[in-house]
């Protein structure tokens, strides 16, 4: 169901041929109300595609009524032809739902400077035709058709207290040949006001997607967005909310994990004893950004000597002869030098754990990440264009 | 002759067995004067091997005898057992040669945790055996020596107005399965105060070491030393010197990227146009570190969005918007947007040239790097350990 779980939504997806295989590729999301609140968060990336710019504009006032989303092409880097593409799908969407075209989200996915005329025709009859299409029932359609090189679509719901979240995402991680990464719908019948959703999206990305780093590659694509349709009439607790929202994305998150391309290993990297959380992202994310480290894993080598020589490279708080580290479960090195043997190690499991204890602290963060294998060069290398 | 071509300098180069092939790995280079002076310059990893703490002490007089320096082994944390290793190779080298052990550089190469009492026993062997071997044709056997998994002993020496530059260097780039890196013993026979030497070094260092990247990794024994005799007599003119010092730098930086393990590409990455130097370094360090770009360039592919993608990531001053992007001479992109068909790029030859202009200024810098291929998965996963 994922995001027609909730109360209040209804969605689609439909082919129109973005895709050379015919798959599905244009997705709907509608929000019915009563409420029409939404929170969203961009990529970081100051090269950002022409939805990203628009869809920066709609979030201005904290109300969306739609989003469209297609696969099959980034429409980033076109131009003033590809801004006004996405524009003109706001207003086509808009036009058909009867509501203003600056309440209307539209994310894309695909191949950067992928943005022409045919392109433009497509997204439009595929929201023409989404909408036609909108049902309760639609989740699982939408879902599908915003897959690009996903092997499995990726959906999550979380049953509350007389409310439900809902959640669809694509991509991610191990990047598809046209740099198509994360998008996420989350859907809520919860009743909050555009500052609490703000806040709860917030905070629940910044443990989950933000933790996500699969390959260190940022998109110019990447948007997660949160409708808040109020249907079920209740108003949840702000904690239970948060924990709840916080599960539904890092459920999303280690799907995207899970399906990265190429990856032969889902490395969980955990840090502990940091003086401060940033001090335990920046460690961990220096770690899951280490090619070193990460073909060690693909090769099954618990080399923990690469785990030191990339966080020696962050400004951390830590004494790097201080350190402790355990691969999966077993403690191979103890304030910077070897403890227990390598062959004590199993790294053959794909569920990968690496724990760093900086011992200065009670901060930790961990990081979500996937080694560096063969796939991954193929994958990135011969089907590219 | 490398580090013997100038005058005041004796080498050699002795196998005792650290390296399972048999092959030379120990080398000693000895600096006779009438000069002592000496500059060096460590890696900036927090993670230090025990010969860069013990060299870090050793620089701080500006007075250095000799180099003991190994491969097969990089004696990193190794605890106070491997500290005690570093010393008592200089101990003995200082011993041997009457001079103060607080003169004497260490530098070592190979698997992060190696340094047990077999490893200090073969040392200590190669130091006496290095010492008794020394020569002024000696050059050659030390560059030899030093390699790890270098296919080819890299050299250079450059021939001054009355005096002379020698350089050996090993390692770089697509890493070795033991984290080895860069390792560079440079000398010559101009005259030169500690201060000249340091400020000479470290200009050079900066704009060709300090610019090849391969992949991102930092290694925890990177050492660049100079060793200044004085033997020729001469004063050189400083510019002349720093010039011809940056070319032998830059020419060893190019023979170990040329070498760099499992690479297919040499990539140049040229930025222009940029509002200061440190922002040029930061855009193109951006896209030397991009899996997505390399692994591209491996396929290949002139894939620009990448490279836009990448540095769109910095903090460097541009408008993503307003970028140019030259491949092997050709303008795949202008103003943020395609320019040329990615179709008239050939990147079938291993060198390859990436120029951004970011249009806002007049500073330039350039990356050396290389691309991400399955031979660099396959080196860095299969042999690691």
């Amino acid at each position: 169901m994922s995001v027609t779980a909730p109360q209040g939504f209804e969605a689609a997806g439909v082919a129109v041929g973005l895709k050379s295989t015919g798959k599905p590729d244009v997705a709907v999301v509608v929000n019915r109300g009563p409420l029409k609140v939404a929170a969203a968060v961009f990529t970081s990336n100051r090269a950002k595609a022409n939805p990203i710019l628009w869809s920066q504009q709609v979030m201005h006032d904290g109300t969306v009524e739609a989003i469209v989303l297609n696969s099959g092409g980034a429409n980033c880097f076109t131009g003033p032809f590809g801004f006004q593409t996405t524009h003109q799908t706001a207003e086509k969407a808009a036009e058909l739902l009867e509501v203003s075209a600056g309440d209307i989200l539209v994310c894309s996915t695909g191949l950067i400077g992928t943005g022409d005329e045919v392109f433009r025709s497509k997204v439009l009859e595929g929201t023409e035709r989404g909408i036609a299409e909108l049902s309760a029932e639609g989740g699982e359609a939408a879902s599908l058709a915003i897959m690009t090189t996903d092997s499995v679509p990726k959906t999550s719901v979380h049953d509350g207290d007389g409310w439900k979240i809902g959640g669809m995402a694509k991509g991610a991680g191990m990047l598809a040949p046209g740099l198509a990464t994360m998008l996420v719908v989350l859907t809520t019948d919860a009743v909050l006001a555009v500052d609490e959703a703000d806040a709860h999206l917030r905070s629940a990305t910044r443990v989950s997607f933000d933790r996500l780093d699969s390959d260190g590659c940022m998109s110019t694509n990447d948007q997660v967005s949160l409708l808040v349709s109020g249907a079920s009439g209740v108003t949840p607790d702000p904690d239970a909310f948060r924990r709840a929202l916080i599960e539904v994305c890092t459920d999303l998150a280690v799907q995207l994990q899970s399906d990265a391309e190429g990856a032969s290993h889902d490395i969980t990297i955990e840090v502990r004893g940091a003086a401060t959380e940033d001090d335990a992202v920046e460690v961990g994310r220096s770690v899951a950004r280490n090619n070193l480290f990460k073909a060690a894993i693909f090769g099954n080598d618990p080399n923990w000597g690469r785990v030191l020589a990339a966080i020696g490279t962050t400004g951390a708080a830590f004494d790097p002869y201080d350190v402790d580290v355990w691969m999966n479960g077993v403690r191979v090195c103890t304030a910077g030098g070897p403890d227990r043997p390598r062959e004590e190690v199993d790294l053959t499991p794909r569920a990968t754990s690496v724990l760093i204890d900086l011992r200065v602290g009670a901060e930790s963060a961990t990081i979500f990440t996937n080694d560096l294998t063969h796939d991954y060069v193929h994958e990135n290398s011969a089907y590219s264009s």
